[in-house]
């Protein structure tokens, strides 16, 4: 199966016509971000922009500088009420338990085969993570690409009864494609495993997969009937988020982002290294407080939790983009 | 410093004259290779690129399909008498060795400082990393691109005595060109240090940081005066050769390459892993038997042994590149 034919086209569909929309309204000077509601964040976001691609001017930024940085989780999709990559793990879990009944001797191996997740959270970081291996790990990346498209074209949102990847917010879409429509080269930098994002990231972003940043499992080469074989070993050796995200960003894409784009305290140090470079910088974090739309969240939430970012916003120079405020709209459909 | 404006725009202008004669020929119908003799090797070549690229053809790829990867040392660039890593790695030691007495008392630190390739050769895989480590650890990605870009500006090549940029071959910059012409992405996967080949990567290839593959030090996050730090610590985490390059393209590229360029054993698994692919598949091998106006070896050297590869490429259908036979000329000058 063909993980690209294979997912659904809509957020593709979403992301060409906004890119479209960015170009032509880039070209005829009308508004590249029609999602946005007219005020400080966007207008920050578009006086940035013009101010680095404005060749003689006092912050002009080169193409090759033009280096912007998304969080995936909260920033570019839905991350309530669980990260999309733990619905799809404990979904694998109970798929694949009972071929392994050793699960049940383990207490976090069980809960999550169980779906229970206030016994999968007393097992703690080491618990979740040796769960993340149990249910993901043992393949290749080309064979966990599959099974991750394969479960993305078929799972659905609780709330929304839709495919996750309906689930990107149309808002940081036409962001994505007026700051490529303006020489920037864009790239996920997510706490999520790599080749999870990777499944969906050139459909629903057009963001291929050598420019998604994640965090990775230990990947094991060697050879099985004369072919070299690489297996995605059930632990992880680097977590992308928090302080490993300017370590990721370093490592994958070589030179510091001028943009940053973020919603939670996992985002902090990708949004402070990118704004502490020298010349214009731009750093944003999507606020959910759209209870109605979407989630409303910051301080008190499992799953992407807002707290020191939006204390040190102001003095950092961050902008704050309220979901309920400075989006018209949320999702494309 | 600008690392960027501190290279030699040499490199860079026969890229870019490259660029421009394989968009201007592919366009016209003429020869986008003009510095490879017409033969087998160029036929096979083009044969792939005009298979992968005729939309409705049977081995079409879809531009995203078109990953190819190169090796740098030999491949793209000499890589003779030494890898100029390691001539960097000699110099800074030289010059480091007088505020590091200590160094005297280490047999490996000691012989590099001296400059005895023969000693340092003693000491083995675990000495060579140490001293790489010693030279070269211990600063930030940025400052260590400076220091390799400032080297890069002055040093030079034993024989031609030309800046080692000035020692790229044409006839691969016309590949790069050629390949990028007909919507490829193209990556370096070096063996070299990664930060070493982003210095000039761009510049001499056209090849921005986030599209080179190397060996890594360990990168440590901290924070210093309430900014963020990130330091190259002095041991290697990846080595990107031999088994390690499918490891690096699937962590960094996530995608199995089409076509792969290399010149030594230590591109084998490489060349393997893009070649065992289904579809249309192209290797090639950059064999060095031109003494005259470059360098003769193959079986019996310390730098880029070509062995293994050269008895499996004509089984495993991969060219085999003569550098005397099938280059015109070597080098843009």
């Amino acid at each position: 199966m063909d993980i690209r034919t294979s997912l659904t086209r809509r957020g593709l569909s979403g992301l060409l016509l906004a890119t479209l929309a960015a170009r032509a309204h880039a070209q005829a000077g009308a508004d590249p971000l029609p999602s946005w509601r007219d005020g400080p964040r966007k207008q920050a976001l578009l006086d940035f922009v013009a101010a680095v691609t404005t060749e003689g001017g006092p912050r002009f930024a080169p193409p090759a500088d033009r280096i912007a940085t998304f969080d995936n989780d909260g920033t570019l999709w839905v991350e309530h009420p669980m990260y999309t990559q733990l619905a799809f793990i404990l979904d694998r879990m109970k798929a694949l338990a009972p071929r392994n009944p050793e699960w049940q001797q383990d207490p976090a191996l069980r809960a999550a085969a169980a779906g229970d997740l206030q016994a999968l959270a007393g097992a703690g970081m080491a618990g979740l993570l040796k769960v993340a291996g149990a249910a993901q790990a043992g393949n290749t990346p080309e064979q966990f690409q599959e099974i991750a498209a394969a479960w993305l074209a078929s799972a659905r949102h609780p709330r929304w009864n839709r495919p996750y990847t309906d689930l990107v917010y149309q808002p940081m879409l036409e962001v994505l494609a007026f700051l490529a429509a303006r020489g920037f080269t864009t790239f996920i930098v997510s706490g999520g495993g790599v080749e999870f994002v990777r499944a969906f990231s050139e459909k629903s972003y057009g963001i291929p997969p050598n420019r998604v940043v994640g965090t990775t499992f230990a990947l094991k080469p060697g050879e099985a009937d004369g072919r070299i074989t690489l297996t995605r070993e059930p632990h992880v050796d680097f977590i992308d988020d928090g302080p490993g995200k300017p370590v990721g960003i370093a490592r994958f894409i070589g030179r510091r982002p001028i943009a940053a784009f973020g919603n939670s305290d996992g985002d902090f140090q990708m949004l402070q290294y990118t704004t502490e470079g020298a010349g214009a910088r731009f750093g944003m974090i999507v606020h959910h407080d759209d209870a109605e739309r979407e989630y409303a969240y910051d301080r008190h939430t499992n799953f992407g939790r807002l707290d020191k970012a939006l204390d040190e916003a102001p003095r950092r120079g961050w902008q704050v983009a309220s979901m309920k405020n400075d989006w018209t709209r949320v999702f494309a459909w």
